[in-house]
């Protein structure tokens, strides 16, 4: 095999996912059907490397000092809403019920994983939600074991700074039939039911 | 979301098998926590698409005019093994049986998928075969029905220019208990038997 080749399947099992076998086929694949992919792949890498940097208000990814949507003049600034992911802003993005600015933290805490509050930058967040401008702060991480404990150690401190924390609600999904809803759903709908 | 990112996250999906989750879990990975492997594979991508080529002789990737393998005085040059791909090479090399040369397909006759005797370069096998001094072809595509048909194929268009061809054997494998067989393998073992 050629050198090339064997540094080419080494690099592709850097990719999350990927084993020895993927790799190979991977490398095969683009060499021999598709090697305008292989460059524009390998262009799109770097210039992504280069160009992609940290917001300097939310923390996603941007290629410009604030993102786009930092920058916006028209969302609320009294509004922070907190995510793990860029892919997680979006979802919300995309129910158009939110007018209010971001804090990516690109993560969760994860002490199994070794990720603890410094890893997450949760200085940054601090600064960032006592600007002034914030009045109240959305936690919107996941609603698994390590989103939930995220949220509640994020809450404690910046409740400890006098700012007003929310959560987004708990309860059955639309369309969820009872019967097959967990019990641990239900439960929760039934503690924080509404008056209808 | 930044225009580099889209355009990493629309590269990444060129890669077999990687859907639009996939890819954009992937550019997240490389960006937040791999940068340095990004760069690696971007370079690594370039590199292979520059420098990885076909083998003159046998047709599998190469760095140079002829592959290390073909260039190999000790190979035995009236043997010539035909493969599909260059993993299925390496399985055979692996057996430490084979001591000729080989041809690689680089893929196999699937009219569904409109690849014909043209799309693999047969013309290029013929010229090989015929260098005087290959005397036995062994047949080594895999054993699908894809893998037999252009094994059968050949065979025709070989043997009609006089070589002698031949198919690796079939029936059952090493380890192999006749309880959990598949019935067609062992219908082949037994019309194949051989005297003990």
């Amino acid at each position: 095999m050629s050198k090339s080749l064997d540094f080419l399947t080494e690099a592709l099992r850097r990719l999350p996912g990927v084993g020895p076998k993927s790799a190979q086929r991977m490398a095969f694949h683009l060499l021999q059907h598709d090697r305008e992919g292989a460059a524009m792949l390998s262009r799109a890498l770097y210039q992504a490397v280069d160009a992609v940097h940290h917001c300097a208000m939310c923390n996603t990814f941007s290629e410009t000092e604030v993102c786009d949507l930092c920058a916006d003049e028209q969302r609320d600034r009294t509004l922070l809403c907190i995510v793990e992911t860029p892919a997680d802003q979006m979802m919300i993005e995309q129910t158009l019920t939110y007018k209010g600015l971001y804090f990516v933290l690109m993560g969760r805490l994860s002490p199994l994983d070794g990720i603890g509050p410094k890893d997450l930058h949760l200085e940054k967040l601090i600064s960032r939600a006592a600007d002034g401008d914030v009045k109240e702060v959305v936690l919107a991480t996941n609603f698994t074991n390590e989103g939930e404990a995220t949220a509640h150690y994020i809450s404690e401190m910046l409740k400890a700074r006098g700012l007003k924390v929310s959560r987004l609600a708990r309860g059955v999904p639309v369309g969820g039939e009872l019967e097959y809803v967990d019990a641990g759903t239900i439960a929760r709908a039934m503690l924080d039911r509404r008056s209808a």
